[in-house]
């Protein structure tokens, strides 16, 4: 909008130009219209942060705040939307009423398990990208992660056993991508509060009906470590994975000296992980990776989604597949291989913003080989496009500041 | 967003801080988050423009142009959602769904006679304002241009004889305010393309369930005109409201002939008027309006919407009333007033953009007036937070034409 005689080409009598090709060919909605760039940050406040079920008011900030770094980092338009509502189904036919006008679906902050089906159900029935960030964001991010620390301590990925302390939504998904990348099934051992998970388990029955990616967690994880307990499950093991609760010393410094040599440990819980950093070094480990930005080696999921979904748009992707998460996964521990490894280092920070166009240009790249692409385009050319579009967000923020449209940068502070 | 140090306040962890002030109190949503000034622009396709049933796909580009508008004219930050179904009681549905996270819902385009029910149910049930801008907005802008008309042509409301040809939603929403504001019923006789709307329609007992408005219409207008026909319902009429086909010619030069002494004449179908403005003066109009903007008095429902939700929002009104709209009328017909009527210049046009935060300042008065402001301002106040609100949209504009992030305003336009 430049002047008022703009409003006769941008709103009526002009916007009946793209209206009539929309209407002659639907496919039109994505050059003549802003929908291959808008997502929608669904949530119904069911698990939000580690406050819990606080409502969808209550989570609007967090989702304000995911719609701003989308923006940001990621070039993204995103908008908040927090329902009404915490029936699956009744989640499930709004959003799906809203496809027409979104290029894709960022679920966020829904408790387990029905996350696990409303993120299932609306994947298969939409035709454009539905991603829950807290299950494959995280696991992006995680894998990656996980990919340099594996590199760091020399360890081959097929040879390496896994104990993951959690079986919520995060690791459930990190174990189901770690398989993919290379590790073995039968070496990931994985637990919950009430024990380990495998073939044995009391409430294996319950856990087919109400959580079936549990159930098939254990049904696939735990194979040769039937016999160990809670207590003794990461003993001997090259990695420990946390995303239980968020409080340190859940996992003790005992713990992790009884791991192998170089041990790789991520605390994940947020704000406070199972085991504060220091104490885990201390222990033995080699690798730590926190949630905390306070800490190196943060597994943040804002170095995964404005990436991943900028590369997805940008080839219109109709789906987001597991290998785009990988092909994202491989490309942001590739950004800290190529800055050079340290136990401090294995996975980038935010301020190296190169990350987010390269993240872009392999998942565009992977899509279009796996043929969900609308449009296909070069690895260059989806380079160049994120970056310009990355760009641009961030110097209107920085045009903002300046006029002081919004507040300058504290001093010291990088941009 | 100044820079990297504020994820840390704007997202994890400080953005905890709001989400449990929002669960302990959930009236904080409105000074916590931009809940406040957002609003959806929702629509099903099923009547865009003059263009019908195309679809939400290609509704989308009107809905864009119009969240702009909102933003712009407004200072109201507004998102389209292009619904993907027409069955009332899912979009209902799904609206309902959406309200934890919106401060309004701008319904558009949506067919008669399902946009009524809609409108009706949505505002009786959702906690924030509804408006349908096919209905509420066009009646806003009509009336204001009415009032003035009436004081040109120095004819008192009560005693005035009101024709209007179309029985759309806007006309029958038009007919509704006219006579809140002092046009008696009977003095108005409303048609469609079948004839005379009243009591002794074949159609009244099919209308009494297909479209209740219009067969209400039937029951309260046109009382003392059982007799005239559809060539001689505006004989002797003062004013002349069309809002039927977009075909010059819909309206004869010799119906405009028949009518009483400084006739009123509004041709409000776009993109063409149902009589161009030359003939209806050549036929002796006194005061002849349309809803083109290359014609003097432009029936423009841009000149409407963005005021009101404005006053609105500012002060967190649970609905917009009738009287809401007739406040807006009033403040809009009274600016034009302010800079001195003549037959061409009955409404302001969208540069005099003192029009809005005064729009907004009498919307967000009347609802206090009513009872329905969760918070209560004065009139100063209303207009100061206004227009700062609505400078603030301009400025960002003006700041990224001069910086190229959007191109430049096109020499000798005004901004």
């Amino acid at each position: 909008m430049r002047s008022f005689s703009d409003f006769a080409i941008w709103y009526t009598p002009g916007v009946a130009t793209p209206c009539r090709e929309i209407a002659a060919d639907q496919s039109k909605v994505w050059t003549t219209t802003n929908r291959g760039n808008t997502i929608a940050v669904v949530s119904d406040g069911s698990r939000v942060l580690g406050l819990g079920d606080i409502g969808p008011q209550a989570a609007l900030p967090v989702m304000e705040g995911k719609s701003l770094l989308f923006k940001y980092l990621g070039g993204v338009d995103a908008f908040p939307l927090c329902l009404g509502t915490k029936d699956p189904e009744e989640i499930i036919r709004t959003v799906k009423n809203l496809e027409p006008c979104l290029g894709g679906i960022n679920l966020e902050d829904i408790a387990t398990p029905r996350c696990f089906d409303i993120l299932e159900r609306l994947s298969r029935e939409m035709n454009i990208p539905v991603w829950h960030d807290d299950q494959q964001g995280t696991a992006t991010v995680e894998v990656a992660g996980f990919l340099n620390a594996a590199k760091l301590v020399g360890k081959e990925l097929d040879q390496m056993q896994v104990t993951m302390i959690g079986a919520g939504a995060a690791n459930i998904r990190i174990a189901s991508i770690l398989t993919k990348v290379g590790v073995k099934p039968r070496n990931i051992i994985m637990c919950d509060s009430k024990g380990i998970l495998n073939e044995e388990r009391d409430d294996l029955g319950r856990l087919k009906s109400s959580n079936p990616e549990k159930y098939r967690a254990c049904m696939e994880y735990s194979g040769a470590s039937r016999e160990c307990t809670l207590k003794s499950c990461s003993r001997g093991s090259d990695a420990l994975l946390c995303a239980s609760r968020p409080v340190p010393g859940t996992v003790t410094k005992e713990r992790i000296k009884e791991m192998a040599d170089h041990a790789i440990v991520f605390a994940a819980a947020n704000p406070e992980p199972e085991i504060w950093p220091w104490d885990a070094k201390e222990a033995g480990a080699y690798v730590v990776a926190t949630g905390r930005s306070d800490f190196p080696n943060q597994i943040n999921n804002s170095l995964g989604f404005p990436g991943i979904f900028r590369g997805a748009l940008d080839v219109m992707a109709t789906t987001i597949t597991d290998d785009m998460c990988i092909a994202a996964a491989r490309e942001l521990a590739k950004v800290a291989e190529d800055n050079g490894l340290t136990p401090d280092y294995i996975i980038p920070n935010m301020e190296e913003w190169e990350v987010f166009p390269r993240e872009a240009a392999a998942v565009g790249e992977q899509a279009v080989r796996e043929g969900i692409a609308r449009v296909k385009r070069s690895r260059s050319e989806l380079l160049e496009m994120a970056y310009l579009k990355i760009k641009r967000a961030r110097d209107e923020t920085m045009l903002k500041m300046e006029r002081g449209t919004i507040p300058k940068a504290p001093k010291g502070t990088s941009l």
